[in-house]
């Protein structure tokens, strides 16, 4: 479908496509079709940057999207990623404190996501209890990960996460990332990663290319991504 | 006052001493006042624990609230405290989301809270524009102080963060806390903050006591706290 030809029928179709809409009354639901707008971001792209001012709030229908910080020294975290029929907790922050972005987010493929002007936003949240509903059960749910996510960061072994980020990402037995992309994932620092990886290698649970990790024990690797 | 004498003209004057709420409208207001109750709890006691339903929507009047979890391990991180005149991002992601509470709460001192019961607070989010501002306005600016923790948890280096906490708990010139209690504050595990410390100690910056840190160069401390 062409989004510029018909703009309200690619907001209705985007509609249909997430979940957490499924309820949605008809007068919200009509008005989201005429007001909100299906936009594509290139991979690589910037939705958003600090500083920033929100001016939607984005669904995202197909795609990813990571939400990470930059230090000043120029170390990133990722603090979450945006999947598709989820939202994004800061743009819903900063739209609920009328205040710009705080963080940066950075498309990881293709994203189509579905924007709802600020306006809209807000006049549903007061109009509609199916939109408020959905809105803020969803902040909510992502409110709560990124506790467990500030929770898994303090406590649990980088050895373990490590493991865990491994088995996630692995594809045929072996994972395409270098160690800054793995420190960057599980927020420490490229060498104690390395130092990390080297230790597993040795454990003899996988074996060290370059930007490549072959998985040689996956199970002894999935006991150790789950071990407490 | 009273509290069970006259428990609306005590939530009345709860109200009053919450600063979000000075815009509520007349009938929102009145609503709180006669549905809402002025709870008195007492220091060390559990406002919630993990598990627990949520029934009611809190704003701290006086006092402090410390919410943390506990690891398996048995060791503790403080996610965030709650002081006078604000309310809990977990209380109010629970009763959103309509789940029991995943952490716990603990009274640091005596407390006394206004609790509005989770069908009030529903009702009014719907109903009053004012009461629905002054929530999700107070919540998003909780959740973003929540992700500046974890920012400061991935980055900043524990010297200084510690040298922020002893120079923010000091009380002419000295802080009562034990490692272990500096620990938990940093989200560290205790033999990492010992050796923190002794580094400090090392430095001129403090001298160490039992339970007790004395700082010996205020001014050297100020500026490692602040510095990045």
């Amino acid at each position: 479908m062409d989004h510029r030809a018909n703009p309200a029928a690619a907001a209705e179709a985007g509609i249909d496509r997430i979940a957490d809409f499924a309820g949605l009354d008809a007068e919200a639901r009509e008005q989201v079709a005429r007001r909100a707008r299906v936009v594509q971001l290139p991979k690589d792209s910037h939705p958003f940057v600090a500083g920033a001012p929100c001016e939607a709030y984005l669904i995202v229908i197909e795609g990813c999207v990571r939400v990470q910080i930059v230090a000043e020294s120029g170390r990133e975290i990722v603090l979450y990623r945006v999947a598709s029929g989820e939202s994004c907790v800061l743009t819903t922050s900063c739209l609920l404190k009328h205040e710009p972005y705080s963080a940066e987010a950075l498309c990881e493929s293709v994203v189509t996501a579905l924007a709802i002007p600020a306006g809209l936003f807000h006049d549903l949240l007061g109009t509609s209890s199916a939109f408020r509903k959905a809105v803020l059960e969803s902040y909510a749910t992502r409110v709560t990960d990124l506790i467990m996510t500030f929770e898994e960061l303090a406590f649990r072994r980088l050895d373990r996460r490590l493991a865990e980020a491994l088995v996630e990402r692995a594809v045929d037995g072996a994972v395409t990332a270098t160690h800054h992309d793995l420190a960057v994932e599980l927020g420490s620092a490229r060498e104690v990663v390395s130092r990390a990886l080297k230790a597993l290698e040795q454990d003899g649970l996988v074996g060290l290319g370059r930007g490549m990790i072959r998985i040689t024990a996956p199970d002894r690797l999935a006991r150790l991504a789950r071990s407490v």
